[in-house]
């Protein structure tokens, strides 16, 4: 029989917010990857939030104080943090891998994402990335170089850069090669390195792409049988933190819906999980969406926990 | 007929100091890449010399001056170069290709590459990073972290870090596996990302492998027909830049090393590249080898100019 094809999406909570707590957390994440890949053919989507912010922060923080390193741009910054997550996700399931007896390749692939520059997002930037700035530091920034910044809650200003929904993975047919011969793929780190389409080829800007989005986009060009979008909880709640909270084993797409109208997924949060399960399930004849922690992805893979998203 | 497999390894002058620049340099180098993609299969290896050492710069910069990010190790750091090089180098070879409309994929691969700890190199580190410290800053640092330090030349202390010889390849396999399928592969960006091998999988150590030396090992694993140096000259020379100068069209091994006994080569310059030449000559029974410049490899393949290193 063939095996099943999962888009496995891990979030902040599967990585680090330093390389030492990166590396021990990775060893937990790379035993679920290892649980799964045992029995389906698996493509790992993954975040890097704290991960691009500190080396933009780092790469911005030398540039301008001193450190005689040149300016980065934010995709180079993004491209940088898949190699560097790549590295950490590639060694801890190669180990996990070799612990277990289980010949298989790990191949992380750099990958851009296009976006389209007319996308609404690029009108109202609304993602913060980068360092808190003063007033006169971040007016400064803006007549330099353009960026935008706005005033985050009485810390400072930080810059915005716009989240563009992720319109082709560029990489797609290496993704399709690897996972085709059986390999553990991790692609699309961080959404994506964002890229433009322009008449001169592919252009980075300077977005975040939601990598909720780009896995869901990936699980539908790959066909995969399943998306799977790790995070902290087990089961979707609705009336999450009040006293009549539920979780659900399961939604159908008009349910989520209905669910989504009456304000039960918190905005950064769950929302752009349970829309990017329906971009998915929508899209595909047969395909269903598993929303899940990372510590029982192997449960909820048999019906024991997570919530399942399906037509 | 089989397309013949080419082991391409660009050095500095193919990448660029500062990422303009750098993005500008590799328009000229994808040329070149498919140039030769067109006519053979293609491997890159790259080194990352000026990139590990800015993004290391920054890293620390930014961790010792209050940028508020953490300390970067040197392998992380080596990861990130290969996440940024590889994005700048995938990019624009696929302009090229698309510009001739060749359908070909492009995958740049985080790779790492195994060294022995017991490598003498370890015992005497050589190899120069990070920013110039003060003779106190350098104690304190090497006091903390254990790094080694050598006086450089009046300009201040740096750390140095050994530059031990490539055992193995560790995704050599999915390399394998996708120029099987015709891909354009990046891959050992800056030699690789240094590990050694332990009881509990593979781990990061700092230190720096030769660029030409691992494509040299990359060369020789996947059965390339050629090994092909980039550098800035178009031909190797004995008696170089004296009134005897001359150009070698080519040379066998023991010319190779007759030369190398009689000092014709520069240390850290022609002479690791005639070495990693004569490293997978010497163990291949048919293999060969080109040294010559970026902008004539085409010429140097036809015949036209380089340098060939044969048995």
């Amino acid at each position: 029989m063939e095996r099943k094809r999962l888009v496995i999406a891990l979030g902040g909570n599967a990585l680090g917010n330093s390389p030492e707590e990166q590396l021990e957390l990775v060893k937990e994440t790379a035993k679920t990857i290892v649980d799964l890949a045992e029995e389906y053919d698996v493509i790992i989507g993954h975040g890097n939030g704290p991960q691009v912010g500190m080396i933009n922060n780092a790469m911005e923080f030398s540039s301008l104080n001193g450190g005689k390193t040149p300016y980065m741009p934010f995709p180079e910054c993004g491209a940088m943090s898949q190699g560097y997550i790549g590295y950490h996700l590639t060694q801890s399931i190669q180990r996990e891998l070799a612990k277990r007896k289980v010949a298989k390749e790990v191949a992380c692939v750099v990958t851009q994402v296009v976006v389209d520059p007319q996308d609404p997002a690029f009108a109202k930037p609304t993602k913060p990335i980068g360092s808190f700035l003063t007033k006169e530091e971040a007016e400064k920034t803006a007549a330099e170089k353009g960026f935008i910044f706005v005033e985050d809650a009485g810390r400072g200003y930080r810059r915005v850069v716009p989240s563009p929904k992720p319109t082709k993975i560029v990489e797609l047919k290496v993704v399709e090669q690897l996972v085709s011969l059986g390999d553990i793929v991790i692609t699309v780190g961080g959404g994506g390195i964002p890229v433009v389409e322009t008449e001169d080829g592919l252009k980075g800007v300077a977005a975040v792409i939601d990598k909720d989005r780009s896995s869901a986009k990936l699980a539908l060009d790959v066909k995969a049988d399943m998306l799977v979008i790790l995070t902290a909880v087990d089961r979707v709640c609705i009336n999450y933190n009040k006293p009549n909270q539920e979780s659900l084993a399961e939604m159908n797409v008009e349910q989520a819906k209905q669910y989504i109208g009456e304000g039960h997924f918190a905005p950064g949060s769950m929302l752009p999980k349970v829309e990017a399960c329906l971009e998915f399930v929508e899209a595909t004849s047969n395909g269903v969406a598993l929303i899940t922690s990372l510590q029982r992805a192997k449960a909820a893979l048999s019906g024991e926990t997570g919530t399942i998203i399906k037509k």
